[in-house]
């Protein structure tokens, strides 16, 4: 278990880039000047870069270096799922102490390219910068998407139904319950949605097969909480939102952490949260479609609204009862 | 000159992409969760990472924003040079602080900007990330190559020669000038030195003209020094390497800096410095048309030897004297 500085930065990167395999479409792999790759015919490239940084992102004694690894890989697949591109090559920028275990440097690079590789990416070439202070792991993802056929933010129309993968506002819950509750203090259900925090599932494999279809006009993907994101996609494209709070599917884990934690689930469910999930605009044909190719590939897909032509207005409906859905994504540099 | 705290994490953002401009080939630019970009028909993809961290790389008191972002951008420019690839676009991925002023970070991506664009590529998407401690800027650069004609390191052949561009050693000179002899104490040619150093040139334009006449056979950027990158090549390429001292074009600014500093001048001009001059293994009938290309483009480029079928034997020949160069890279993790 040699530290970076004793096994040299030549050595470690030799490791680094021994541990990467051959991929389809890599003319020049890692360890030359650059990577040479190339894309099928007809295709555009679609192209995202993610960082997480040390007590920011992650703490070390949350999670394991693969699962570090993993988490990085997910937030930019994410982004290409929001796309309809499909991954294919990564190149990752490490800024990491020379006291790093080498072999925990390789582990967390293994989590990356399980994850990657089980989205059918694979890695390409990186930079290893020394660091002192905190670490920080930036991806830089590649994808291919059908020429002309990406999706965007900025194409949802009025009428559009707003739907939205998985359990939004679980991420930020895990996170509540990992800095509130002490290990010991936490029970099975908590430590079930902390689980799901570490390895989280981006929606690559529903979005390839929503594209297929064409019922999805917009789409983004849940970096900054539900509340944000659609607004982001509402200023896009130019129209307005109501969300049917009984739209969502029961989702007992957070109700339980909402009570365990004091804070009201829809704080939760709306508020700052990377869920790497997806929110998407279908066009009010596609609705059916849209929930028969989720219930075959087992993604929970939940219909809860619509887009309306009112530009800025942004309402939770709950029966008669319509409330503005305020911005509550997270700032980076809010304290 | 607001902060990023007090700006809030939305608008810096806002201002960093409209701060960006239009481009060809981009389908879809900053501010959706990934750009979406089309290469030229019959091209292939070369990608490249590298980053600058505060206190490892530059210092705030040394240059300017600008002069940052510029030496970020000349260090992937380098990399797709050493490729024979065209810049076209760019990702960049920041670690600031909260603290840090609004307008300084949009001047460092006005200098990024600028010396990108000065080779043809631009700025397509990032990703803002806040930090405690050192900030980092890292940059992934993507660029097209004909089909199979990119240059490696690997296909280099005995009998080859060797052929290096501009003055190799003078970075490290200028950053020991920095860090030994305070500003007042510098004369005007150590201060040209600096400013060299401050904005080095990329040697994309000369790559892309020779690469037009097919004589170079193997290429690397010199971001570790003369003695590690050739072993780096020849290593990829199962060669060995003769270097005439003599065959260096004289450089009094480093002569004169190797006197100040009191290191040998072979010492900084085989030693770790990040140059960003290139390296390239000439056919042996290439030489006269490589020479051409270069003083038609106002490039130094000097012939300083040939590879030999010795694998692992890199010699420095100085008349009838043979002495081994012994591997000087920079090491990140080495104290």
């Amino acid at each position: 278990m040699p530290s970076l500085r004793e096994l040299g930065e030549v050595e470690a990167i030799r490791r680094l880039i021994s541990d990467r395999g051959e991929a389809a479409g890599v003319i020049v792999g890692a360890g030359d000047d650059a990577a040479v790759l190339r894309l099928d015919q007809g295709c555009d490239l679609a192209i995202t870069t993610d960082a997480l940084v040390e007590g920011r992102h992650y703490r070390a004694e949350w999670m394991t270096p693969a699962e570090i690894g993993a988490r990085l890989a997910a937030a930019n697949l994410s982004d290409l799922a929001a796309m309809a591109a499909r991954p294919c090559w990564a190149v990752a920028s490490m800024g990491v102490r020379a006291e790093h275990d080498a072999d925990e440097l390789l582990e967390l690079q293994r989590g990356l390219r399980a994850m990657l590789g089980a989205h059918g990416a694979t890695l390409v070439g990186g930079n290893l910068s020394g660091v002192e202070g905190r670490e920080w792991f930036s991806l830089t993802l590649l994808g291919e998407v059908a020429r002309g056929r990406a999706w965007t933010r900025s194409a949802a129309r009025p009428g559009d139904r707003l739907a939205v993968t998985g359990h939004p506002g679980r991420s930020q819950a895990a996170l509540e319950l990992l800095h509130r509750l002490p290990e010991r203090a936490r029970d099975a259900g908590q430590r079930g949605l902390i689980d799901a925090w570490r390895a989280p599932e981006p929606r690559v494999g529903l979005a390839l097969a929503l594209a297929t279809h064409g019922h999805v006009t917009a789409a983004i993907d849940l970096s900054d909480g539900l509340a944000g994101d659609l607004a982001k996609l509402c200023e896009a494209s130019g129209v307005g939102a109501e969300v049917e709070t009984g739209g969502f599917a029961s989702d007992p884990a957070l109700e339980m952490a909402a009570g365990a934690l004091e804070i009201d689930v829809e704080r939760l469910r709306f508020g700052a949260s990377d869920d790497y999930e997806l929110l998407l605009a279908v066009e009010p044909g596609g609705r059916e479609t849209c929930t028969r190719v989720a219930r075959e590939l087992g993604v929970p897909l939940a219909f809860i609204g619509r887009l309306s032509d009112r530009p800025g207005v942004i309402e939770a409906v709950t029966g008669a009862e319509r409330r503005p859905i305020s911005g509550m994504g997270f700032d980076h540099f809010a304290r």
